[in-house]
């Protein structure tokens, strides 16, 4: 029995083909949620429009009031400024000032961000990096995001950019990337290094014995491991949480990552290391928005 | 005309081979110092004797009291409890609780921490780096230090081992590094690049026009450029304040440096991106180690 009125926040957790959303109670538990497909027309219009019916949907899910919303973007976010600047899987979304017209459309005060920061606070709060001040996210999809916590707060650097690690080099002269460089990381331990093939496909056949297909997941496990050992050694963060539906792989490739990345760090940290897979699966940004949802109102 | 009394702090900023010393008063300047090389044996005893003499020394340069001393260590260092775990360059310095022994010895409290934090927190306030909150500081020498300064305050991650910059992975399997690893980014943009060689002598041969010489340097920015681009992506902090020797050959190296930085980064990044030379040369060490001394009083 409590004795403070129930509130509540929503928050949305935008993909380049689908939304996920939920609204979420005080304990950070999620009371309802919804997942879409977007449309064709992944214009600005009319995903916001897709939103806030969600919102509508929502608020008329809980009995209390629901005071704000956490609205987490794929793609470079000013957060300050609730702008996005460019979402490589929404083209459409450049220079928008998303936060404003979201809010004039609910009524509600708007937290944004980077999808995978919120990902980062969800697991951070509510999942694997629970009693981890300092940790990464990496999300494994089609690229790799990446979500910084340093002292139990998103770290966004000069202009909310920080955790583009999915391009950190990894090859210098490497593979081409969407990005216009070349050897980035995301090209190495996402769905891109499978050169088009279905990743569940490629680990059915190396579970099944398959030689090739075996290398393929030991090459993955490698660059994931340099990668994570780059950050280790930039960042001196030592709790590393992985998501994304390729972890479902992951005794595929969670040896090799992890011996490659403490053969590239400090023996120092060899029993400090944590390489964890993410516990909140679709929820998490979900949760993680929701949660920075709270921090906005007063 | 002052009317509060002058207090001044000490820095050390002690080297592989040399020790460098000075006394600085409340303004950041340096009122006395003094450059000494190491003896044959660096032991700690025998290092931290030679400390204690130029702390004395120091006390009698100047008119007024001195309130503490910042020491500056090469190696993984343990600033909060003044242990050092490992330094590569004095073998014999392994878990020796240096904090205390100095403190023991020169009857002030001492703030220690890895000489690259303080040699970039030198230059965020007193050099190349004023004005910019976030900034990165990489120290080219024989291997690559590195400083990151987050909102004005050093980084420094779990254990303060944040900014191993040095062992960042720039070729996967590439140069075998004293770390034990391969490929890290000091065996590419430090004086092991140069592979034995001097390289002024290099620098002369390009200077000269001799191509072999113009390769290496354009190799030598080339990892420069990945390092940086790697540190940006992840920090999202876009000022690099580029010290040591090296940086005597800046014009050799920095276009490609940079061209190579942004050809690996966000377009955004493109007018924002600074990659400067630090501006204390030998001082710098001794300010940053100063400064922070005089913030560990009350």
């Amino acid at each position: 029995m409590k004795d403070k009125p129930n509130t509540f926040t929503i928050g949305i957790d935008l993909g380049g083909t689908n939304l996920k959303c939920g609204v979420v109670d005080d304990n950070g538990d999620v009371v309802a949620d919804r997942f879409l497909s977007l449309p064709p027309d992944k214009s600005p219009d009319v995903v916001l429009k897709l939103i806030a019916q969600q919102v509508k949907w929502l608020r008329a899910r809980v009995n209390g009031s629901v005071l704000s919303i956490g609205f987490g973007v794929p793609g470079l976010v000013n957060f300050q400024k609730g702008i996005v600047y460019r979402s490589p899987n929404l083209p459409k979304w450049r220079n928008v000032p998303i936060k404003r017209m979201l809010e004039k459309m609910c009524k509600l005060p708007v937290a944004m961000d980077n999808d995978a920061n919120f990902y980062a606070i969800g697991e951070q709060k509510f999942g694997a990096g629970r009693g981890h001040k300092n940790m990464v996210l990496l999300t494994l999809g089609t690229g790799i995001g990446g979500g910084i916590i340093l002292n139990g707060e998103v770290f966004h650097g000069d202009e909310g950019f920080a955790g583009e690690v999915g391009h950190i080099v990894v090859e210098p002269d490497g593979r081409r990337c969407g990005c216009g460089s070349r050897g980035c990381f995301e090209q190495y331990a996402a769905s891109h290094a499978f050169g088009g093939a279905d990743p569940s496909e490629i680990a059915r056949a190396a579970l099944e014995g398959k030689k090739g297909a075996m290398k393929i997941w030991t090459q993955f496990g490698k660059y994931l491991g340099i990668g994570i050992a780059t950050l280790l050694n930039t960042l001196g963060v030592e709790t590393f949480v992985i998501g994304g539906g390729i972890t479902r792989a992951w005794r595929l490739f969670y040896g090799t990552a992890k011996r490659t990345a403490l053969s590239h760090t400090y023996p120092y940290h060899r029993d400090k290391l944590i390489i964890k897979r993410a516990l909140l699966g679709d929820r998490a940004g979900i949760m993680g928005s929701a949660a920075i949802a709270r921090t906005i109102i007063r």
